[in-house]
Formats: structure tokens, C-alpha cells, sequence
């Protein structure tokens, strides 16, 4: 009774939080939508962004709700048959549960990117006008967007997967249906992942396509400046930025958030026998008491001296809602995971507060190394940078070696986190089976509490970037400019920082979905939870497979890197041909057709996205039923594992490129227009697939194929 | 006693065809050194050269030999102290017998790495002079030149490994002796590739900093042609392309014969009970087997008609040494394999000679992949060099793609490789333990006894390419240079399919590498060799060690591609001086300073290895040491698989994008001096450091880090 009490008092807690969360969304809405929209002009350049980006999203989701029914019908079809011989088991009723998880994630997970792309194709302009009154105008605008993006991702995941688990028994108070419950939810991370994948892919391919395309024909060969107007492809490149930072992101973190809380779920069931319901539902309520404290960090952005840095406001916003989070989170451990063990020993909570802590201090540093790699300030970039007075060669073999090098110390980090959160697991539980395990999902919930805060702070960056853009080409004054460049430079650092937060939490999370399909594979075998089902690299088969795990990720990120190349030959092809063909578009007498680069690029990058996607799609299974479940968990880790570091390598030397071209820009070894600053945008234009297309895609594969896994389980040899 | 007789048989046929082997390299050398060295202009060039490579190589031997004997001592001692409170064990003797092997194979791979060099600075001229007498004069001298290196370094490697077994007891007919040996020759193994590692990476970062230097400064800033004798570092190229292609290729197949051997012979070991010491035996008398035949096809290579393209004449050796290899292992397999299994079964040797058929073929694939991807004739190539016409930057990128694409099908081949071995093995000789893993031992074998004509065919690439230089230097006629120009293409394409040969050959040991750890462990736990000691990657230690093991071969990468960036940019520093200080270097009136650029980037080369060096050295000892014998077994492992994937996308981005400069030059897209050759330039440019020191490095690394831990496995925790 009294725990039946303190279970509703959970749900009231997540619910409560998630209805704060949209009050708080319909609040900033309204601040956001009462701003002024600024001259014809403006508006005339915004509207053609949002059409050209809901175009995409619409004909996007129109392919991808085809591949999701495909994959809608094997999932439900495989998990019938798969259980229909097995004694005891409704094999109906697993595939119409998984089958409405699936649609559910998939749903929400396309929800989400809509919402982040409806806000920043809104929000762009009102910055861009925004900071015609100042930069602190301009960025509460654009911040403000960001918080409504965080907040509706992460709450929405929070929502779904908290309701799925509340429909499939989670308060029934039945220890069956509970403790079958978060495995009936993987249907819902699988569907998130699938289309996290393509948004992530389409997106990505088509923002570096757009931007590759025109930089090569406008700013190479014709000579005409970044954001120009008389530049065909201009808007297609301000689309670009839209479908591929927000609706792309987006995604991938409504994802991540969703996949991490039911791998930590279904770790829950395997402690079911020491914590009862409240370690399944203890990620949930750690993931709502982070959504509470990045509303009240967010607050706390606001700049009031405007001659200082904004990157300043924001870190500040950050670390009060990191230090909120760091306090929340000592209750929700001491009331959910304190008690006695079964053997009547008491059980150390604080330790289990340290595996949080390590967590939260793990994505603290992947900020910091990623800032060390790819900013300015810092040895890499202005290396990359001296590299290139010798030329584009020179330049992209430092580059290259660079981004090598930046996995050394998030791999050892990360190590170290893993290691560190297992051995305090263990230490608190008493080492019973599961108990280092368990310390590792805590630090995943840990890390990942501050999501909704640095979601926001990501969300800001494609907004100022299309403000600066707008400014440009609405011909805005110059002390306009610079507060919108000052706020691009800020948004870009933070772009490039949440994409080392996502590829850190995709690491951690690595081991904690791998233990989810370890358990999975026991309750198949009808071995106890608390059983060791060992996963042994010197079988032939476990070893093959974890080659082609490698194999893999250098097979996507190959295909996820060509198909930007090959996206961005449609659009040169069209920029040359409008400068051709349309007399008077340099003089500035004609306008550039803008619409037939949006749409020739739109239908390029969905072309382009269908080959990667389905090799992740396919090789996983394939891998599972011809090798065996054991080979698959190998392949899962090792995949994993490649993609991590494949995913800093590129993600790393794309920005640092990026930014050495930016150092050079500056007036560094001979500034604007100098032979140095030529190879610095070979530099440039070579990391935009790795850090905008490949990378991010890197991180959403790692956390598919962990999905996949888990729901064709039964498939397996 | 007929035991003993077949084994004085067996060790009469190793030593005989070792004496074959010294007397077919003397009536070679006896050939080369009659040929004529050409006018006062060719000798003083290729005097140049020969001072410049031995003087590199006498400093790297120096560095190399006060590394070998830190390592020497730590090696001695941990084997003295881990053994010494043993009871039983006569730590002293273990001690002494793993130095004096160390020592052994340290020299022996630096003498066979001695002698390719010797050979290609005495044949670079001697070929261009032949080049006037016609085609096929040129290619028997360069060819001859190449078979001494490939025979020397095969029958060194086998003799070292024989003799070493032998003195340590291998036909005392005492089985506690015999079943020691293998492990003890291990330190034979270490030793060579300790010094191959450091020969390839000096080697590496020479050849490719001299290469980057001389192009940056003479083609792209001064343009001047190729080996004009008006750059300054046109020595030093010469020079690099012995000291990386010959020394550093001759001691990395040294080490793989060497380290393929041992790793066999310790499997040969668990397999006693069944094969007695011929299952020890049969890989060394293998690998003579593929001596014999590799001196016959060697003697088949003879162009009669001088209008056909010179690689078909390779190809038919080539061909010819593979059809007596398949007929000469029936007889290998059958007369030391065959015979009844403890169980009282016929053992099917010929399921065994289908593995190693198995290597043959795989061999033979990965040699066709290779040329797919990286020769003119096909799409990748093209594709590259067609998007070099939008620039260095699409180039880049195409390159990329095309080099990570390029490791699936490998992959896949080595696992259908690995997976058909082990279970022919399994079935042959009925499941008993450690069967499959012999089987693959076998296909290792297989692929391996070609390595004398394949090790010739390298080796003729860097005395081509040499010869080519002296005749552009010396101002030789139009039509000896078409000839060396010919050659020279042909040499390109052999250095290119020997990496790919020496990849798959390291791939392929892997597996067998890792087993003998593995058995080694066992001994060292007191567990008998025919039970299984598992890895299981589910624990975290493990995990970690493999997420370690990726990043080691980014880092490695990483540094080694680097070190060739700043090596280069001394040169190219010194180079530009020499233009400046020197007056009439253009004109062609001032001789340039030579041998500054020589020494210059002698030391830089030296000193740029280091680092790579002692990462590779110390992270696995780390990670043993620190995370214990399971978890340097999942190091080893993944960073192995990792390793090879790395290696193929490194060597073949490379080789294509040289190759896609050459297509442009042919005349297409524009040929050369068009946009799409400076384009063209910077690929190759950036492939360079890849191919020719970080690839061919890796392949080293794999074999080290197998030795390393086999070494030093006693001290794990």
C-alpha cells in the first residue's frame, strides 16, 4: 500500500513536471511570437526559408513514413512468429504492444524535429530584427526558441515513454506485467531511433549539399561572399541549416533521451528483487527532476553588460542548472534506491549518488575537450591554421591527424567513467549480479539530466546562424551584423559542444544498452536475470562479427560522406546554369530562381539518404540471424565502440577546419583572401560532411543499432 | 625412431632449400654486378643516393639499437621476476632464452632490411643503363635486384625461426623441451618487429616528408617537373624511396614470416597429442616449400615481346609460383598431417589442404580488391579524378569515401576466410579442441609461402622508381625513359597489391596470434592447452581495453601522419632557403645543396618516430599490466581488427588518389596543368603520408602489439 503510494507520487511528480514544461513552452511562445518580424524584406527572405524547409520536412517524413510502415509490418510480423510456438506467451499481444510502441516513438520522434524546425524558421527573423535593439534582444529571442525546442524534445520523450509504460502495466501492481513492461517499450526507442536516423541523414546530407554547393560555385568560382543574394543556392543553404541542426538534433536527442531511459529500465527489472517498481521508474524521475532544473537555469540567461561575450550568459545558465540537477538528484537517489538489500545490509545511496555525479562530471569534460579541439584559442586549431600557409595538402593532413588525435582523451574519459561507475554500482549493491551495471545506467541518467538545457543551447545555434544570414541579405546596417555575427560565433561553439555532449552520452549509454540486450537474450533462453551470459571474442563467430562491426561503421560514414558529394554535383550543376542562363543575377539587376535549388537539393538528399539508411537497417539483422545472438552482442559492442570514435574523429576535425578557416579569417597568417586562407576553405568544405552529415549520423547509428537489436532479438540464431 | 627420421627429413628440406636460396641470390647478385653502371653523370646521382640511404639507415640502426636494448633488459628482467618465485621453472634459463631470441630477431630484421636496401642503390642505376639496351634488359635487372631482397629476407626469417627452435631443443626428441621452444623463440619475434616498426615508420615519415617536400616547394611553388635535378630535395626523395619502400617493406614481411611462424608453431603445440612435433614442424617447412617454388617462378619472368605491358610477365611468376605452392602443400599436408587421431579416426587431410587453399585464394582476392580500387582501369579511381574537376576540396572528400568503402569487401573475404578455415579444421580432425583454430593456422600458412615473389615484386617498385629518377636527372634520351616510365607505372602497381597482400596476410594471422596468447595464458594459469579460456566482452575491464584498442590505432595514425607533416616542413623550410641564398639554381648554372636536404630530414625522421614508436610500445604493456591478462586479450583483438580496417582505408585512399592524378595526367579531365590537376596533386599529396607511413606502419603495429603481449604476458595482472 505504502509503496503503492509512493508510485503515484512518481508519476504525479513526472506528470507534474511535464505539464510545467508545456506552460513554460506556451510562455515563451507567446514572448516569442508577439516580436516584431522586421521589414518587407526580411520577411520576404524568411517566408522563402520556411516554405523551402517545411517543403523538405513534409516530402522527408512522406518517405520515412513508408520505410516506418515497412518496418512496422516485419517488426510486428517477426515478434508474432517468433513467440507464437512458445508456451505461455501471448505472441499476439507482444507484436501489437511493440508494434504501438514503434508508431508511438516514431510518431513522437517526428513531432519533435517539426517543432524544432517550426520554431527556428520563426524565431530567425524576430532575432534578425531583434537585434536592430541590442544583443541581449536578439539573443533572448533565439535562446528562447532553443528552450521551447529543449524542453518539448525532452519532455516529449519523458511523456511517451512514461505513458507506454503506465498503458502496459507499470501501476498495475502486477509484478509480471511490470516487469515485462520496458521490454514492450523498445518498440517505442526503436521507432524514435528509425527516424532519428533518416531526419539525421536527410538533414545532414541536404544542409551540407546546399552549403557545399554554394560555397563552391559562389564563393570559389564566382567570388561573391558567404550569404550573398545574387547566389542561387543562398537559401537553400539557409534551409539547409534549419533541417540539419534543428530537425536533425532534434531527433537524435528525443532518441537519445528515449533509448537511455529504457535500457536503464529494463536494468531496473533485472534489480527488480532489491528496488521493486521504483528502479525501473527511477531514470523517468531523474529525467523529469533535469527538465525541472534547466527551466529554472534558463531563466537565469540574460545579459546586462552588452559589450561582453553571450557564450558567458549561456555557460552561466548551465552551470546553475547543472548545480540544481546535482542537488535534485541526491533526493531522487536517497528515496528511490536507498533501503536494504535483500541480504538486510543497507544500501550506501551516496555511492550510487557518486556514479550520478561521475556522469555529470563525464559530460562536463567531453564539453571542455571538445571546446580545447575545435575553438580557437586553443593549439589544435591554431596549428590546423599555420598548416595552412603551406598550401590545401598540408591542411588537411594536419586536420586529419588532429581529429585522430581528439578521440585519445574522451576514450580514456570515458574509461574511466564506465570503469569508475561500475566498481561504485557494485560497492553499493553489495556486488550483487547487476549492481555495476545499475552504476553505469545511473550515470547515464546523470549525464543526460542537463539534456533539455544544452538541447536549447544547441537549437540557438541554426537560429542566430539564419538571423546572421537574413541580416546579410536584407542588407540590415552594419551594427546589426555584428551583434547577429557575434551571436553566430556563439552559436557555433555551442553547436559544436552538444555534438561532443551527444557523442559522449551515446558512449556511456553504450554499455548500459548493451546489458539491456544481454538480459534480453537470457529471458529468451529462459535463463535468471542475474545469470552471466558471456559474449566471448575468440569464437570465430563473435569475432567475424565484430570486424564487420567495424567494417560498418566505415562502410556509413563512407556512404553518409559520398552522398553529400553527390547531393551537392545537383546543386552546382543548377547554380551554373542559373548563372548562365539568367542575364543580369551578378549585377544584381535579375533574381536568382532560389525555389529550383531548394527543390533540386530536397529531392537529392532524400535520394541520397535511402543507401546508408538501409545498410543499417540490414547489416545488424543480417549479422544476428546468419551468426548467432552471441556474435550479435559482439557486433553491437564493437560497432559501437568504432562508431564512438568515428564520431569524434570526424566531428572534431570538422570543427576544427571550420575554425581554423575562422582564425584565418580574424587577420592570422595573412587573413582574408591570403593563399592560406584559400587552403583554409578546402579545409572548411572538406569537414562540413564529416561534422554536419557522417558525425551526427554516427551517433544515432550506434543508438539504432542497440534498438534493432533488441527488437529482433527473437530472430536470432 | 622412424619419428626421428622424418624429422631429420623435415629439417634437411628446411636447410636445403635455405642453401638453394644463398646460392640462387649469389648467381643473382653475380649478375647484377656485371651489369654496367652507364656514364659519370648516372653514377655520380646514383652515388648520391647510396651515401644518403646508408647514411639514414647506419643513424636509424644506431637509434634503433639503443631502444632494442632498453627493451632488451626490461624484457629480460620481467621475464626473470615473473618466473622466479615459480615453483619448478628455471626463471634464469627463461630469461636468457627469450634475450638471446630477442637479439637474434632484432638483427636478423635489420639485416634484411639491409640487404633490400643494398641491393635497390646498387640496381637503380644498373637498371636505367639497362633501360637503353630495351625493355626487358631494364626489367630482368630490376627484377633480379628485387628477388634477392625477397629471397634473402624469406630464408633469413625461416632460418632464424629453425635454427633458434633446434638450439632450443626441437629435436632433442625430449618432449618437455620441444613443447617449450615455440614459446621461447617468441622473443625472435618481438625483436623483429620491434626493429621492423621503427625501420617502417623512419622509413615512412623519410620517404613521404622528402616526397611532400620536394612537391610543395619545386612543382607547387617553383614549377618544376618531377626529379628535376634544379630542386634541392630531389635527393632525398631518391633516398626515401629506398629507405621507406625497401628497408622498411623487407622488415615488415620479415617480422610477418617470422611472427606467422612462431604464432603457428605454439598452435602446433596445443595440437602435440595429434601431430607429434610435425604439426610443430609443418609451417616452417611450408613456408621452405614456398621458397622453392617462389625460385622457380622467378626464373619464369622474361619479356619477349617489348611492345606488351611488363605486368603480365609478373602476373604469369606470379601465377606460375602459385599452381607449384598448390601441388607442393598436398604433399606438405599430407605426409605431416595425415594420419589417425587419438580417437582412432583417419584424419581428412585434405579438408586441411582446403584451408590452405583458403589463404591462397584470399591471398589472391585481396591482391584483385586492391587493384580494383586503386588502378586506373576502374570506377573508383575515376570517380576521384572526375571530382577533381570541382576542386581539392570534392577530391578530398571522393577519396575519403572511396578509402572507407574499400574495407567492406576485404572485411567480408577475410571473414569468410577465417570462418571456412576453422571449420574445415574442425571437421578434419573432428572437433577436438583447438582444431579450428589450427585450420586457420594452415590458411595463414597458405597465404604466406607465396611472400618470396610477392616480397620481389615490391621490391622492384622502388628500384624502378629509382632508375626512373636517375634517367630524368641525367638527361637520358627520350626512349630509355619511355622504358623506365614503364617500369615505373608497373612498380607503382606491384607496391600497391603488395600492401594489400601484406594486410591480408596480417589480418589472417590475427586470429592465430591472438590463440597463441591465449595458450600462453593458459600455461601461465596452470590450465591445460585444450580448454578454453573465454574473453568475455561484457565485463567491463574488457570492454574498456577494446575501446582502447581503437583509439591506439587512431592515436598511432594519428602521430605517424603527422610526424611526415613536420619532417616535411623542415624540408621544405631548407629547400626554399636554398632557392633564396643560392643563386642560379633556377637557371641551372648553381648546383643546389643536396645533401643538407639528406641529413636534414634524416634527423627529422628520427626524431619524428619516436613518439608513434613508444605509444605502440607502452599502451598494450598498460593495459595489461593494469586491466589484467583477459583484458589485453580483448585489446589485442580489437585493436588488431580495428588496425586492419584502418590500414585498408589508409593504404588504398592513397593509392587511389596518386593514381587518379596519374589518370588526369594521361589526358583526361583536362590532363596536366588544367584546375583539376593542381586538385589532382593535392590528393596525392594528402595520400601520401597515408600509404606510404601510416598504412604500411599499421601492418606493423598489428604483428608488435601480438608479440608484445605474447612478451610480456607474464607480468599482466
Amino acid at each position: 500500500m505504502r509503496e503503492m503510494l509512493f508510485v503515484t507520487v512518481y508519476f504525479v511528480i513526472i506528470y507534474g513536471v511535464v505539464l510545467i514544461s508545456a506552460l513554460v513552452i506556451l510562455y515563451l511562445a507567446k514572448y516569442i511570437f508577439k516580436q516584431d518580424k522586421g521589414n518587407k524584406k526580411m520577411q520576404e527572405i524568411s517566408e522563402a526559408i520556411r516554405e523551402g524547409a517545411m517543403a523538405f520536412l513534409k516530402r522527408q517524413y512522406k518517405t520515412i513514413t513508408i520505410i516506418a510502415l515497412i518496418v512496422l509490418i516485419i517488426i510486428t510480423c517477426s515478434d508474432y512468429f517468433a513467440n507464437k510456438s512458445k508456451e505461455g506467451v501471448d505472441a499476439f499481444s507482444i507484436a501489437w504492444h511493440t508494434g504501438i510502441a514503434f508508431v508511438t516513438g516514431a510518431f513522437c520522434s517526428a513531432i519533435s524535429g517539426y517543432i524544432g524546425m517550426y520554431m527556428t524558421v520563426n524565431c530567425n527573423v524576430r532575432t534578425a530584427e531583434g537585434a536592430r535593439k541590442g544583443l541581449n534582444k536578439a539573443l533572448q529571442i533565439a535562446f528562447r526558441g532553443g528552450t521551447i525546442t529543449g524542453l518539448a524534445v525532452t519532455s516529449l520523450s519523458l511523456l511517451g515513454v512514461t505513458t507506454l509504460f503506465l498503458i502496459f502495466g507499470g501501476a498495475s501492481g502486477n509484478d509480471v506485467l511490470i516487469k515485462e513492461a520496458p521490454s514492450l517499450i523498445v518498440g517505442f526507442g526503436f521507432g524514435a531511433s528509425l527516424v532519428a536516423l533518416f531526419a539525421q541523414l536527410g538533414g545532414g546530407i541536404y544542409t551540407k549539399a546546399a552549403d557545399v554547393g554554394a560555397d563552391l560555385v559562389g564563393k570559389v568560382e564566382a567570388g561573391i561572399p558567404e550569404d550573398d543574394p545574387r547566389n542561387p543556392a543562398v537559401i537553400a543553404d539557409l534551409v539547409g541549416d534549419n533541417v540539419g541542426d534543428c530537425a536533425g538534433r532534434g531527433a537524435d536527442l528525443f532518441e537519445s533521451t528515449a533509448a537511455e531511459n529504457i535500457g536503464a529500465m529494463i536494468l531496473g527489472v533485472a534489480l527488480y528483487p532489491v528496488f521493486g517498481v521504483k528502479g525501473i521508474l527511477f531514470p523517468l524521475v531523474a529525467r523529469a527532476l533535469g527538465i525541472l532544473a534547466s527551466i529554472v537555469g534558463i531563466f537565469f540567461v540574460n545579459i546586462k553588460d552588452e559589450s561582453k561575450d553571450p557564450m558567458i550568459e549561456l555557460n552561466k545558465g548551465y552551470g546553475i542548472t547543472t548545480i540544481i540537477v546535482l542537488i535534485l538528484l541526491i533526493f531522487n537517489v536517497k528515496y528511490m534506491l536507498g533501503g536494504t538489500l535483500p541480504n538486510g545490509n543497507e544500501i550506501n545511496y551516496w555511492l550510487l549518488y557518486g556514479c550520478a555525479v561521475t556522469g555529470i562530471a563525464l559530460g562536463y569534460a567531453f564539453v571542455v575537450l571538445t571546446n580545447y579541439y575545435t575553438s580557437c584559442d586553443h593549439r589544435p586549431v591554431q596549428e590546423i591554421a599555420k598548416s595552412c600557409e603551406t598550401g590545401p595538402a598540408t591542411n588537411i593532413i594536419t586536420g586529419i591527424s588532429i581529429g585522430m588525435e581528439s578521440t585519445t582523451l574522451p576514450v580514456l574519459l570515458i574509461s574511466v567513467a564506465i570503469f569508475a561507475s561500475y566498481k561504485l554500482g557494485e560497492a553499493a549493491l553489495g556486488g550483487i549480479a547487476n549492481s555495476g551495471l545499475y552504476g553505469t545506467a545511473i550515470a547515464t541518467m546523470g549525464m543526460l539530466s542537463t539534456c533539455a538545457f544544452v538541447l536549447a543551447m544547441d537549437t540557438f545555434g541554426p537560429i542566430t546562424d539564419n538571423a546572421g544570414g537574413i541580416a546579410e541579405m536584407s542588407g540590415a546596417p552594419e551594427k546589426v551584423r555584428v551583434i547577429t555575427d557575434r551571436l553566430d560565433a556563439c552559436g557555433n561553439t555551442t553547436k559544436a559542444l552538444t555534438k561532443g555532449y551527444a557523442v559522449g552520452s551515446a558512449a556511456l549509454a553504450t554499455f548500459l544498452l548493451f546489458s539491456a540486450y544481454l538480459d534480453e537474450v537470457k529471458k529468451i533462453l529462459g535463463k535468471p536475470l542475474d545469470s552471466w551470459f558471456s559474449v566471448d571474442i575468440g569464437k570465430p563467430e563473435v569475432f567475424i562479427a565484430a570486424f564487420i562491426g567495424v567494417m560498418l561503421v566505415f562502410l556509413f560514414s563512407s556512404t553518409a560522406i559520398r552522398a553529400v558529394g553527390r547531393a551537392a554535383q545537383y546543386i552546382i550543376v543548377e547554380v551554373r546554369r542559373q548563372f548562365k542562363e539568367i542575364p543580369g543575377i551578378m549585377e544584381g539587376t535579375a533574381k536568382p530562381d532560389y525555389a529550383s535549388c531548394v527543390d533540386i537539393v530536397t529531392k537529392g538528399a532524400l535520394k541520397e539518404m535511402i543507401l546508408p539508411g538501409i545498410i543499417v537497417i540490414a547489416v545488424p539483422i543480417l549479422v544476428g540471424v546468419l551468426l548467432g545472438k552471441e556474435a550479435a552482442a559482439g557486433f553491437l559492442m564493437i560497432s559501437t565502440i568504432a562508431g564512438v570514435v568515428m564520431a569524434l574523429f570526424l566531428n572534431n576535425s570538422g570543427g576544427a577546419w571550420d575554425n581554423a578557416k575562422k582564425y584565418i579569417e580574424l587577420g592570422n597568417m595573412g587573413g582574408k583572401g591570403s593563399e592560406a586562407h584559400k587552403a583554409g576553405v578546402v579545409g572548411d568544405t572538406v569537414g562540413d560532411p564529416f561534422k554536419d552529415t557522417a558525425g551526427p549520423s554516427l551517433h544515432v547509428l550506434i543508438k539504432l543499432i542497440s534498438t534493432i537489436t533488441l527488437v529482433f532479438v527473437a530472430l536470432f540464431r
